[in-house]
């Protein structure tokens, strides 16, 4: 007997159709012989909808108080399926983050899951029933506190659920048929992976591939969890992320990344001496906030600019948090831009060919697109550019590298 | 140091609005060197909602995911009021039902408090914070399992953790000023109670008050907690409902209570042989529906008639329940009637009186209203009427017993 875990997001969810759909897939899972638990997202767009009501309240809700609130987002859609699963004469039991044993630190709004006490869930499908579980949240160690895991959250625990359960696969169903070459909506040839490496996948989503958040796949990674991706509205193969796939697969690109929700910060003329970088970030990671890529120029009359990109949603707050530090620092101003883009171009071996990255930058130049930043990993190139560029460059690219081809 | 329990109804935090008014209601009692916790229920027909989306799943939702899923409206509203209070400046927290210690039996969706663990509202308030509970809402003594209380739920939440707390006052906003001689909206002389006897309340509040749910007097009732009924959107006095009031009260009538929801059920022609009521009460009581007036008249060809009425809500399950019940007892048929109607004078001292009855009776009659069951107790009369009857039948009593002049 295999066990399954199966996770759903909001817009797998969004309405009792959706969820009686659900609750079809859950119980095929469970007839063919498996163990079988599902972690949900909230219905919808319940959780902007919470968001917006404590922003009616007060422009800055209590962390602690907005996580119960966020919580119940998911108690109702799991407390849905449940009810769906029993009238299709399925057992079933939904638990919440807390009764699934899921134990966060204390971080409010973006919790990291500390362990995972299995020992409800494992009663429960021992029991025979479907177990449902409240997906993006959990409770402090001591059990006193609900708290919410941020971005990627329902993502992450059922990734992270799989791992304790030891399940044998972990199938993350979304609105998406899996991972492709580049996003479809910009790329019209753009074509679905049968399979990608936990590393490729991890530079696919943290370069703005939105199939799935690259925490969840850190986790996968982490404790060799095989995720599965694929479409919750039909049965078409997905995109299996494992750790085979980039050993075994050759040195070339593997797809094209792109996002579009990328503000860059430059601090412009600060006196150059250490520690510089300490006191502009410092606030910045204190804040939650994530900074991207950094570049600091020092010029010739002991002057330093600092630059850096953070999502756009962050850059207001960025700003209210570096400007003070900046005149501290003697710097002579500071200025942002906010209709900025990342390209990345993802694969195995990149580092090693150095001819990737000059055909990636002669490809953007023949399109009269201008790079403002590069950074580089491994398995991966990244350019920053205008947000307008975004269309050509990523199609230029797809074609260069001839991802319609598919594996020879 | 006094403490308070103050506890607000649905409509008192329909919206954001609403909820940073009750936030100052609560400040303005801190600040007169109160303690305060605040009981509430979910906002405006958040309830109503929830068990729709339910019903859209399915005609039968397992009752301990409903319970959760109901659970959802009280954290939204509570925690929505503890923002509004911290972004006032007022340190506050938001306790669940179960956080609170709200200990419960297994009885989904109608669970009644077997106690309450005061421990962590006390810390709280000891720590200076305004505490927020969920009401309607608690947990099972193993704490496994969220449960609601049924029908008056919020209100029970707060008069039984005032009592535990050994609480100064029980405050219970809502939007009446408080009880009145009748429903101002049948009785346009209708005239505010300063005070109400526990028992008067309890006849009051069964027979069709809506101010306040009879369960919410009893555990006052039991446990000696003075309650104030009060509208949260003003700052009229409201009624206090005591322990001393019934006792010093002249023998007279009160208030007039009327209930338009209301069901009779009549099963003709059962043999009539012991164990009949056993027979068709038990399948009630277990499915939890409140059998009120219960008639059983035995002919002279050994065959009984048994009269009860039901909430309206409840028929179609009563007559479910019942009806092979019936065929099996070898009733000749089951009729029943949803268009009926209850009104009471309710008063100390009816019982040592037989004039206060015959004057009723004689009131209705008088105004061409049919009577058709009447049930009594110590401190009330009760007629069964048609539904169309009732304005005529409160007018006309309000007015023959004098309700309109107040306390001399």
């Amino acid at each position: 007997m295999k066990l399954i875990v199966q996770k759903y997001g909001g817009s797998s969810v969004a309405d009792a159709e959706k969820i009686i759909n659900v609750a079809r897939r859950a119980i095929k899972a469970k007839d063919k012989d498996n163990k079988v638990v599902v972690v949900v997202s909230a219905m919808g767009k319940t959780t902007d909808r919470l968001i917006e009501l404590a922003h009616r309240i007060t422009d800055k809700p209590v962390p602690r108080e907005m996580d119960i609130l966020l919580s119940t987002g998911e108690l109702v859609s799991s407390t849905l399926l449940t009810m769906a699963l029993e009238s299709m004469g399925a057992p079933a039991v939904s638990l919440s983050g807390a009764q699934a044993g899921i134990v966060t630190d204390t971080k409010h709004r973006r919790a990291s899951i500390l362990r995972v006490d299995t020992k409800r869930v494992q009663h429960e499908l021992d029991n025979g029933r479907i177990v449902i579980v409240a997906g993006f949240q959990g409770a402090t160690g001591d059990g006193s506190d609900i708290t919410t895991l941020g971005r990627g959250g329902s993502d992450t625990t059922a990734v992270a659920l799989a791992a304790a359960l030891n399940a044998d696969s972990c199938e993350i169903y979304t609105d998406v048929e899996g991972v492709y070459t580049a996003d479809p909506r910009v790329v019209s040839k753009a074509r679905k992976l049968p399979e990608i490496g936990y590393e490729e996948m991890l530079e696919m989503a943290y370069y703005g591939s939105k199939v799935m958040h690259s925490r969840a796949v850190e986790v996968g990674w982490i404790h060799k969890v095989p995720i599965l991706v694929a479409c919750s509205f039909n049965d078409a193969p997905g995109t299996l992320i494992h750790g085979g796939a980039s050993m075994e697969a050759k040195n070339k690109v593997t797809g094209i990344a792109h996002d579009t929700n990328v503000a860059k910060v430059t601090v412009v003329g600060i006196p150059d001496r250490p520690g510089i970088a300490a006191a502009i970030f410092e606030p910045l990671t204190d804040a939650g906030i994530s900074v991207d890529t950094i570049v600091q120029n020092s010029s010739s009359q002991n002057l330093a600019d600092m630059t850096f990109t953070v999502a756009r949603s962050d850059l207001s707050e960025a700003m209210r948090l570096v400007s003070p530090v900046a005149s501290k620092l003697g710097a002579r101003h500071i200025v942002n831009d906010a209709t900025l883009a990342k390209v990345s171009i993802v694969g195995t071996g990149m580092v090693n060919n150095p001819g990737y990255a000059s055909r990636m930058f002669r490809t953007l130049a023949d399109k009269g697109v201008n790079i403002l930043l590069i950074t580089t990993s491994e398995i991966r190139i990244t350019c920053i550019i205008s947000e307008k560029n975004v269309k050509d460059a990523v199609n230029a690219l797809h074609q260069v590298f001839e991802l319609e081809k598919g594996e020879l």
